[in-house]
């Protein structure tokens, strides 16, 4: 049994985690981490849980923690765990980070999208961006795993294999993504009100939204070369969710064919990927509640454009459910362990 | 290893049966029955089953079925199943009928209320009505199950024990209940389209729906007495769960613990009924996605009247996830296999 | 020209009233006062406004507000009006009151239910509980006037004619209602959160809502004897509507053609109530953003019960409509001024 | 008073036309045709309508409703009008066609887009496409108007400048559309039921969608080159509103206010195109139920990209708003009347 503790229990990543987990024969979960329900039952904060869970929500004592469980996820705002992650906690206990902290190799990028102080920049160069289908192998000896956000998940696992095989103009990538409304989490706030979300729809973070550079880093690994993209989140009416539809000029004429080969080859034996068949576009609720990826593109001969169009359930591959992938690969056990609910058509 | 058939299986209700028993681990699904989608892929028509599900839709040949499975799910109009059913195929293979054709004992109220000639009324006495909780030991040597109407399912067993116990005036029983749009089926009808349900509210069949008989008869054996309720069912702009508030005049001066000690003596060891705690009403997403019936009640000593208020999911619970239920009772295994997945929240 | 003064501008119904009166030819609004906006520019926080209205958000200075318009609105919290208002300015300007503070005749209800001592309970007796189409006449001379509740209007105007005329048993009145998320105000609440909201559906105050003394006490002028009954109101998934359920037992046999006519005799010429047809049961939709009452009812000869159905809009009928109806009639102009849009079914 | 005809008056256009007339002072609707709803009343195709609207549907004689109404509006399926339209009816009438029928000069692209045959390419050329605040001169005296799609008028009034003035590369135009649900009208298909639109968002139409040559034929006229581009609408879980996200590189280096100045010279005094503050986003519930189109723009330095985003209300500027629009203009009255109504915020 891999015992297993939460920080950051009562949002919506965190809920969704413990949801997964109680699902996934091989673990314990030992701590329900949560500022702001110290001592409270944990099923009064999500009554879903009532008579499943009993434990009580705890503060964060991670020095005490790392030495009562063998992995700690962290689903906290950013800054919280680059704040008190310290080398003596790795050397007792894995970590899987939901927040940004880790993320970025470049600390200055970190700094200057997040415009927070990194405490800890010594530990980022061993965090492992926790992308299981590009960094399955590093992932596998990881201590510290940073679990990538909800949009680039999606936005990276899409056209990867087209940069990686250099299908694409690197420099003509543009991202045009669509999120419900659980990805903006639990806070109470004017913007989140039901009658705000709801009959509305808008684009926010204009060419300024923190994942870009985050995708960003990433392609540019696949590319061997500084990716620079824009990328446009729209919040949609719905609680899960997202769908990227990516637009990039191809290099050089290709048949469906020519690139439908690129994509099974980074791809076919995933578990979680579904390339669909010639012709067909993912829907979001094709993937609900469940770890898929699901992508479709098209080729534009009138304007040799590519597009590819893929959906993910944000809080399951793009948080808890990736964050879940990533602890199998951590303890050596079936990656799929836990994770293979079909979605949920309706 | 269960084998399954099950017809009708590319509705809402065959859906969610395809999805809950592809996580049930002692079954395998044999035949998807669809006649309107014939030699079609099952994951063309459910495309969240792309890569799970590799079989092709096939017509309803009884016969046959009956001699290649253990049971056959009928998730189809009514009247389809009475009309085929006989003898023979009982002999061979067990029933569970989510529709009406065999809920009622009384042949004329079935065919007053619905409408349809009933063609084979010899096996009605042989039905067991599929309410779980109920009529669990009938239901353990049963080869046709009739498994009870979403509405019902609520609304009886968050009354029973009251009606039982003889705490109501069994005259005074008013259920209004509330429904998601999954309950209405996959038909393409006007009334169902997106923009016609969406940011609107409605009752319908007041005073005249279907499943007032099914309350009725019902509640009438727990009574031991004829019952008469008022029953009005609404439309609400959510996918799924039913939400029903009954009200009764009670008998004599009751506190909230003599009904909580009621409650308690039928459901206390229910794995899929929870009782509230005091003061706490249910919501429909806490059994969201899950077999959880949730209640709560209140006495309003300024009218003497208990309200109870009652959720389920419709076509877990109230359809596919009681079939299960009823199907693992049947087959003598243990009655919460496959069904144990968390409510999800959001 | 009728000079307006609003004080909750940037409230939704406060934002409602705003909309109508833009569209209320006898009107010009010289104040949007907002507590937590002063200063702001309207259209800054409601950006619909943009370049249709140019002022910002100013203080309530009632004083100085009293001498410069011919009618306050104040859309404002409980106890907040109560707490401030004078003769003195009752003798300078008429007051259209949104909160529950001038509703109840009896001081002590009032405090008991909303847990508020009452400031001024010397300015009871003269405020006019504002339901137009039962106190028009006392209307058409009050200085302060109680606009209803949104629950309350549809509750009350649905009954009414049945309760006036003896028709039914005024012990046995059960009204279930339902209500979009626009009635819970623009509060930053977890609650209220839109993944809270969505796919989900809940009952709250049962048996404990404030509206419900509301109604008992306007039903018990027209039952001319004290009115108790249940009220039960749902949170539903949409922006915008209620729906009210409601049952009573028939005193005596009625016929349709008889309930018909006592409907005809007070709502005939109502020009904002409409009686639907037999069989005909209204939507929320059929009102939306209008100031309309839909009503049908329905006998149960099997249970001697009537169920009668009404829907209105929550922030025009339920708030903002019904208050510059008020208006209109406290002026001496048509009632119907601004306020005859058709009804949005999309 | 012009006397108005509507043929197709029972689809989600059609009924938003009604609603727009009856709020319109100058207008008087003789003749409500729908053919699926002969002799039925209008009202009970719409309950909205009940006790405003009295009148029947009526079949669609165009000889005979030439003779009685001033002009007339086709909300009808795309080939109807171009089937039906001759010389001698527009020598008596005027015509403002909400299909596609006439939208496109060059008959070949309308008939590969639509896959019909055109019947009376003879009146393409006569026929003006009515896209108000561009063609606001040669509308005035046509006799025919092509009312231009929904997408269409977002799509290029939000670019329409920047191409104009040669801002932009004309070759790197991406539109992201993203739609609510009445956009596809009221046709009972299994793909706009609740359920399977509710809590879901898919691409449709990738690279084939119809708009496209329409928006590339407008473009080409203000680029006065040839324009191709990538266009890829969305369907969107609500029921109204569209929103465009426009990508395009810029030509030369331009500030924000460089920009600026180009849509105020072409868009300052347009009462229906509000160009939003600096760093300001539009919400399609900024303007829903309106005619409104909001708009603002970011410059992206890191990719030398200008990113647009506009929203307006599908089926009022988008479709029944802008008929009424361009009806003003072709008689000759002042182009706002009865469209000035505020959006609803909710």
């Amino acid at each position: 049994m891999i015992k297993v503790g939460i920080i950051g229990a009562t949002g919506y990543a965190g809920g969704e985690l413990v949801r997964l987990l109680l699902g996934h024969k091989g673990v314990e979960i030992k701590w329900y981490g949560s500022k702001s329900h110290i001592d409270k039952k944990y099923s009064d904060v999500f009554q879903n849980m009532f008579r499943i869970v009993e434990d009580y929500c705890m503060d964060a004592n991670f020095e005490k923690l790392a030495g009562e469980v063998d992995v700690i996820f962290t689903a906290t705002p950013q800054g919280y765990l680059s704040g008190i992650l310290t080398e003596k906690i790795l050397d007792k206990v894995k970590i899987i980070d939901l927040s940004a902290d880790y993320r970025f190799k470049d600390v200055k990028v970190y700094e200057q999208w997040y415009q927070i102080e990194h405490k800890t920049p010594q530990l980022i160069n061993e965090a492992v961006y926790g992308l299981c289908e590009i960094n399955r192998e590093k992932i596998k000896n990881a201590r510290l795993v940073a679990n990538p956000g909800c949009y680039t998940t999606c936005s990276i696992l899409t056209i990867y294999p087209l940069v990686k095989a250099g299908l694409i103009d690197k420099h003509s990538i543009i991202i045009d993504a669509k999120s419900g409304a659980s990805g903006a989490g639990r806070g109470a706030t004017l913007q989140n009100l039901y009658c705000e979300v709801n009959e509305n729809m808008k684009a926010y973070g204009v060419a300024t939204h923190r994942h870009t550079p985050e995708i960003e880093e990433q392609l540019g690994y696949a590319a061997d070369g500084k990716v620079v993209l824009n990328f446009t989140p729209h919040l949609v009416p719905m609680n899960r969710g997202i769908l990227t539809t990516a637009y990039a000029n191809l290099q050089k004429d290709a048949s469906y064919e020519d690139i439908k080969e690129v994509y099974d080859k980074y791809y076919k034996n995933e578990p979680f990927i579904r390339g669909l068949e010639k012709g067909i576009f993912p829907q979001t609720k094709w993937v609900q509640a469940s770890n898929y990826v699901d992508m479709g593109f098209k080729i534009d001969p009138r304007t040799n454009r590519i597009i590819v169009i893929g959906v993910l359930d944000n809080i399951v591959k793009g948080a808890a459910g990736q964050a879940v992938q990533n602890m199998n690969i951590m303890f050596g056990i079936d990656e799929k362990t836990g994770l293979l609910q079909p979605p949920m058509y309706i």
